[in-house]
Order: C-alpha cells, then structure tokens, then sequence
C-alpha cells in the first residue's frame, strides 16, 4: 500500500461499516443507497461505489473523490448519487456525513410529495420541525445534471424555508426519496434509522387523525432536551 | 462489593434484564425506552441509564435513586423520564414496575391524542376498558418540571375517568408515547408488549369499521376470567 | 410409563408439536393461542395446557380430556377454550384438528365485526367463499358457559348459512378472534397460516377498492383445481 | 447419470437455486410460487414441482419439460403454472426466465384489480411505467385451459398498451397474482422482489396522496440513467 492509500484507509474503513450498516437496519434492497463522509481537510470525500453488493464490498471499493468528482483513490465507478453528496458538502459545512437510502416510509412520503409533518416527541428528538419535501425538479433539472440538480433543490428548499440542516438532518425528494445528513456516516445513518421510524409512525397517525400536528412547545422541549447548551439528555454532560 | 452494593444488586439485576427485553420484543430503537422497578420497603427505584446503548449495558450501570431522584448507586446519570417513574411510583402504590418505550403503534395512537380503543377480546384480556391518552400538556408544564408534569397529567387522567391503575395497566401520553406498569418490572413489560400488539390490531380494525366497539360484557368476561378470584385461566388457581 | 401413557403418547406429541409450531410461525404472543387433536376412535382430545409458555412447554404438559372435558392424562388445566374445542369437535365429524389463535390480521376483522370477504385464488385455494364472521354471543351466552356458546355460535353461523366445514376450515368470532380447523392438528395450523395471510391482503385490498369482491368462476376455479375428485395441483394425483 | 440427465443438470440446479431463493426474500408460503428458466437452443423449460416443499426439494426434483409441456426428465408433476410459462416464453422472446408468487402486496394490487401506479425512481429504475393489471378472465377462459388463458391475457394485456416486456418484466392477473420475468431465472426474482417494494410503496403513497402520479421525465430518467446504451449507473460500462 502506497502512503496515498494509508492516507484515507480510516476514512474508507468507516464509509465502509457505514454502508454495511444499511442493510443491517433493513434501509436498503440488493444494491440501492449509499453513504459517504467528507475529509474537511483534505476536501475528499468517501463514497460507495454504484451498483455493487453489500455482501461482497471490501474497504477497496470504496472510492474517494474530490469536489469536483475526480476519482483520487478506487478502481469503481462511486455511486451514481455522487454529485448529490458533493452539493450538499458544499452547501454545508456544518456536516461529515451523508446517506440516501429509499427506505419504505420515508420513500411513501417523498413520493406522495408531502413533508413529513412532526406529529410526535419522537420526531421531535431529532428533527426540529417537519422533514421538508423538495419542489419536484423540472424537466430542464431532470434532463440535465440531474444528479447535481437533486442536491441543489434541496439546498433551496432548506434556504427557502430557513431551516438549519444540523436542527432537520434530512429531506425527502418529491417523488424520489430521502437523504439524511450528520457530523459524520455513523450519525447520518443514525439519522436515517430515526427518519424511516417516524415516517412510519406518520403513516399511521395520519390515518387516525388527519389534521393533528405537534404542540410547538413539546417541540422545543424535546429538541433542546436532547440538542445544544441546555441539553439534559444522555451522559455528555 | 460494599454491603450497599449487595443491597440492591438483585433489583438492578433484574432492571438490567428488563430493559435488555425491550430490544427483544421490538419495542425500541437504539437507546430509546427505559424499564425501572421500585423496591417498596426502602423506597427506593432502579431505573437505566440515560442514552445508553442496550448492547453494551452491564448490571453497574443500573442506577438507584430515592424518590426525590437523588442517585444512590451508580455513577451514571438514570434516564431523563426518573422523575416521570416516582410520581407514577408515588402516586400508584399498587404498581411495582413501569416501562416506557415508543413502541410504534402505541406511539401512533398517542400521536394521534387518541386513547386506543377496547375493541376485541385481546385488549380484554389485559386491559379493563379504553387505554386512556392524557390531555395535552400546558405549555407552562411542559417548560417546568416537563417529566414530573408527564407523571401528573397520567396520575390526573386515570384520577378525572377514575379508573384503577392495576385493571388498566398503561396510559399514553398525549403527543408523546406510552407508560406501562405492573406489580414488578417483567409484568410491565410484558403489559408493553401486549399494548403494542392491541394498538396494532386497533389500528386495523379502525379503518375496516370506524365505528366498532367491544361489547362491554365481553370486556368482563375477558377480564375477569384471568383477573381477580373467579379467575380460571392458566394454572393459578 | 403405564400402558395408559402410552397409548396417547403419539397424539399428545403431535400435538406439542402443532402447538410449538405456532410461535414459530409467528401466530402467538408469549402464551396465546391452542391446538388440539381428537382421537375419533376413543373420543379423547390432546390439547394444550393453559397458560404456559412455549418455550418450556413438554409432551407431558399435554392434557388429554374425553367430550365432557374430563382430564384423562396430564397434571395441568386444559386450555380453557377447550369446550370451544369439543364443541366444533361433536358438530364436524370430519374434522381432526383445532387451532385457535389471536394473529394479527384474522383478529382485526373479528374485531371489526366483518367477514374475512374472498378477493383472490390466494383465498380460493383454501376457502371456499368468505370466511364467516359470527354473530355477538348474547349477554346470557357470554355470562354463562361462555367458552362452549363460543363454539356453538360457530357452528350456528355455518349451519345458517349451509357452510361445509371442509370447504371453509375457518370462522372468526365477532370481538375475538378465528378458530380453525383441518384433518388434524398439522392441516389447522397450516390453515391457520393461510388465514393470516389473506386476512392482511384482504385489509390492504379493500383500503385500495372497497366494492371489489372474487369473481365465483375464480374461486370455484382455483378451489376445485386442489381439492376434491378433480384436482390436479400437487403430487397427489 | 446419462448423457440426457448431464444435458440439463446446469439449468435445473439454476432453477432450483432461483426457487429456493423465493422464501429467503419472503415473497412465498408453504409451496406457493415458482420459478422456471428456459434453454432457447434446445426449446426445453426448466420448472418447479407442483406442491413441493422449499425445504426439502432437491436439483432432481426440477421438472424439465419442452414447449408443448411434455416431460422431458423429472418423475414428478410440474407446477400447475406451467402453461402460463410457457405462453410467456413463446410469445416473449426476449425473456429467459419467469417467476410467479403470491407475494403480499402486488397480490393486493391484482386483488384490488388495479395496475400499480408508478409512483417514484425505485419503480422507475425497474418498470418503465404502470405494472399492468390484466382484464378479468372470462368464465369460458377459467373453465377450459385455464393456466394457458393466464398467459394469454398477459400477453393481450401488454400488446394492446403496447407495452415492451423487456421494459415493464411484471404483469399482475386481476383477482389472482403477480407474474415477473428478466434474462434469466436470478433477474426474474430479482424483479419479483423489487415489484413486491414498489407495491408496498404505492399502497402507502395512495393513502396519503391518492391522485399522486410521478412526473414522466422521472421516469424516463431513472429508467434511462439504468437501462440501454446510456445508462451510466453501476460498473457495467
């Protein structure tokens, strides 16, 4: 192994258990998601590579790109999804880590095209506010940089709306699917987990009460329970 | 080990084994849900740690608390819902274990603000009448003292529809999800997993026929075939 | 072992094993749920005990009872459904075996009150027609041998509606949940399976279209290509 | 072993495999589905068994059978089916395999007799548009050549949408279940396995959204981004 190799072999190392994770958390079918983590320093990023099977991927496979999309490092094509990661990396700094899956419930709601409205303190734990669902692309984003273009409406949709992508680490693409985000592939994953649960759950509460939505104070209470200067939750204190 | 630690090394065994039944039984996710038990002849509560993982959960982690929440064993901080288990402890002198979890199609009825509905023979069996969903919490009580608040607004639903805690051995939190309890920590759990496997069936059975009720006498004879001294199910008698 | 233990030694084996099967098949929660088998020539039932679990139950935890219910072999109580048991046993001659459980879907439309309604060759290829829903047991039926009116109002619904036992090996129980039944013990669980299955696409079926039902060209179709003098599906011609 | 037996020894152990491969994805019950291949230099179809147990059937219980449905090796029954596979296969000459379950969902879709939408990429990465639902069948074509009437009305059903099979490989049957197909015996299930999520998705996405369709450039983007000469998903290229 030449020093360019060692030099992001921890770094592929854990793209790696991050992508074998998914299919652990039943996210993902055969080959589909992906996850990936920015070196901030470096400004490469780790990424799966497209198409290949989860029980046969070795930490090889994992392909690092720049910002730009060259392939540094790997013999594979990275994931068909990578100009989505490297705009939602540019977009944000705060985040280390990305991961799209079409896991069942977070997909309903994509493709139904609706947010997924915060309906309960779960939710709440997490995602401060509804999971926004981006406008669908147009027929000129689709035909062209199509990858690129399903980043950049998510970056506009979060702007358009003010949201902070480290208080809501996700969003749905209309008729696609979601991605989710954290400080690094171990959180965003996590994310991802949390995401198709209260997808879910939202699922099901709908059906029972169609015009409930979450009392913004429980809102608040649990986000900052568990997020920022006064939070009380856990053994980070 | 110190002759405190022996004191209660078999209540935290058991809490421990407790909470490591909830993985098992589907009912949480990650760190989410947490099991205690009180031991009423020194009023004191083991109850889990706080964001700890269940895989790595070991009996010293198991904290012990008195019932103003001061820590006596243990060098973690207990879950952050402690203050919601010693109302429920203080308030219910019958119950000797309580579990909280957001097992999913509880939490969907809770989400909803909806109690779940006694609709078969299954809920009967286990719970006499409607699992009660509390009012929605003041925004005053969810700023202050938020997890005592859950404890009263439980202790005040059950009290306004005078409903006696051992025949209904649960209540969801308007909102949020549900609380479970029993005479000792397994009994709660086990009430947990029951809880889940009714609001599931509820669910279902909702959107065939809005309307359905279980007829009451059904309710009776369900309950009380397994509750109280005419009791003749299993081999208890 | 007395020569009496012997001679029921291979029912009540059968019948441990129909009865382990259920967990296994996801049909049971912890201690839910009965098969039993009747021997036409001495007019015993082995049947499961009441209330204990699955994972410790043993062949000599199998209570043999002739048609009154008497205990002939065994130290437990019998199920206390066992006079549903009987019931359906002296009603159908042609009948083996009785499974009753509480699984999911089947119990959802007890509880709703409503035939499981046939809407593929899925149904067809087990259930000639619907799968009928009794009427409520009266207050009178449920206060007083509640278990045996539990077995007599199956009979009573069947007999109604001239309903062949062989043709439709199932009934659910308005508020409760299905018994069904086959040659043995093996056939009523495997039924029982089958049961679920189209009890959850018939949930999801009617949510799509609600005014669907089977063509009877299809159901005699695929219920005929199985069974009866014609049949041609199979190894068994 | 003869020289006929070592003849087709490959594709029966590739059927067999493909067969096995159902219950592992969950998409059958007891013996329900099969799963078949076809030799288009010998004109020679490989088949399941009819009624045979996943468990414990073996590379010689695989039927070979040629286009008129005689047996060519294989001492027991095929699959009942086996006159739908080979309607497809001689009017589908593209097609290399063909599997046919009863899996939950698409057999919901074909019960409800509705096509499944296209709702989002992850059926547009497979199916170029709606899986059709076929006509009914008509009592004459139940009664006589029934299994042969189901690949015709297959084949009827795409011709008159003009629809290609090689860019839609599933059909649901009205009342009945799903039919798939692909090169080969492997991306017959692997299309059966996807059709059952994309089935499972629109189920919940009408629940939310029910006059929902996805954008046709969508659909032509993922399905283009995958399939012909400028698909640039994978390592194929």
């Amino acid at each position: 192994m030449n020093s360019e190799n060692r030099q992001y072999s921890e770094i592929r190392q854990r793209v790696l258990d991050a992508n074998l994770s998914l299919p652990k958390y039943g996210l993902v079918t055969f080959t589909w998601g992906n996850v990936s983590e920015i070196d901030r320093q470096h400004n490469v990023i780790a990424i799966k590579p497209s198409g290949v099977e989860y029980d046969t991927m070795t930490v090889d496979d994992i392909v690092v790109v720049d910002l730009s999309g060259n392939i540094l490092q790997g013999t594979l094509n990275p994931s068909s999804d990578t100009q989505t990661h490297i705009e939602l990396y540019k977009a944000f700094p705060e985040i280390g880590g990305i991961v799209h899956t079409h896991s069942r419930h977070a997909t309903i709601w994509a493709q139904a095209g609706l947010d997924i409205p915060a309906l309960g303190t779960t939710h709440a734990d997490y995602f401060y506010g509804n999971i926004p669902c981006t406008r669908p692309l147009t027929p000129g984003e689709i035909e062209h940089d199509y990858e690129k273009n399903t980043g950049l409406v998510i970056i506009e949709e979060l702007q358009r709306r003010q949201i902070d992508p480290v208080a809501v680490p996700s969003a749905i693409i209309s008729g696609h699917a979601p991605f989710c985000w954290g400080k690094d592939a171990v959180e965003a994953v996590h994310n991802a987990v949390v995401l198709e649960e209260v997808a879910t759950m939202a699922l099901g509460t709908r059906s029972l009460n169609a015009g409930i939505m979450l009392q913004q104070e429980l809102s608040d209470k649990h986000y900052f329970r568990k997020h920022g200067q006064d939070a009380y939750y856990g053994q980070h204190k």
